[in-house]
């Protein structure tokens, strides 16, 4: 496989690719909570290797077939733990030190609009997979606004990230000042190093 | 010297080191238009390496002191350009082809506070900056809002990163979600890889 190494910070998702790369090591654990069409559990694999795992959720399970057929081309699919199921159920799954947790909410790309994440079980695995976060792990959360219940999450998110301790949790919500105000944008949550969780 | 290489992103500055450890390089020209007490100049001439090249300006005769003093003790002050000057005039003297650009706002901490950039010279600075990027080059602005004239000068640059094209440049504002709205935060402009200009 060819990790591409550079990508410009053009919209949310590769925000988030750009924070992955830099924290995620070969040998670590982490999670994609949302695996849609797979493309971030792939870089999640890839940066985590063959000494790391991957447990990757999607409540559709044609979000699940697309990721494993991504994986298997990409001779990936051996650390990866695929789970039909919501992400609200992680902790049943996840075992805590995760470097990193990725969250891409909305609608599954290509499939069924009507199908999106919702405010509590999104803001139920973000209090799980914060919990689950080794010292500099991170969570990222990719946030639409542009389908109906989007403003919603993010204002859920927005207020489940204000609400975490500043001194456990440095929060960053990132928007693009020359994109329109409905452009995706992303949240990332790190657990301080050193911190007194 | 040794670099200290993580550092939880507990801030505007921390999280603008962050981003220039991943995108400076040895060899790289690099821009502190603001040195204030030089922590900031000499992460860029640690990260710039022997055969980089650091410009650094301030306006106080004591922040170039300062930095001049913290460069000779960690034996990086070889790499630098020290310029006594306004950044507005940074054009003058800085080439084109920068990795990063530094800005960081308001005034020197530890000095006088009265003492603070100005929307019009910092914005003139700006623009001069994003020019002299390369592609994928960036550059951080860590904002102040707590003193007078702070958030004029954040509005300012505001205002100047909404305007640059978004097929030339990603425009970035960072915040926290936890901290108090007062709390600093970081703009950051990247050079897109391939873009038009």
């Amino acid at each position: 496989m060819v990790m591409k190494k550079k990508e410009s910070l053009r919209g949310a998702v590769p925000l988030s690719h750009f924070y992955l790369r830099q924290v995620v090591r070969p040998g670590d654990l982490v999670l994609d909570a949302t695996c849609g069409n797979g493309f971030d559990t792939l870089l999640l694999a890839e940066l985590a290797g063959e000494g790391g795992q991957v447990w990757a959720f999607d409540i559709q399970p044609r979000a699940i077939a697309a990721t494993r057929t991504l994986l298997e081309r990409e001779g990936c699919l051996a650390a990866v733990h695929l789970l039909e199921a919501g992400h609200e159920r992680l902790a049943e799954f996840v075992p805590a030190g995760l470097a990193a947790a990725v969250f891409n909410l909305g609608y599954l790309p290509g499939g069924e609009t009507s199908l999106v994440t919702d405010p509590v079980r999104t803001v139920s695995a973000l209090g799980q997979a914060a919990k689950l976060l080794k010292s500099g792990g991170i969570i990222t959360v990719a946030l639409y606004t542009g389908h109906e219940g989007g403003p919603e999450e993010a204002q859920a998110v927005h207020e489940w990230g204000a609400s975490l301790s500043p001194r456990e949790y440095n929060v960053w919500c990132s928007r693009q000042l020359n994109r329109p105000p409905v452009a995706p944008y992303l949240v990332l949550v790190e657990r301080i190093r050193g911190g007194s969780c």
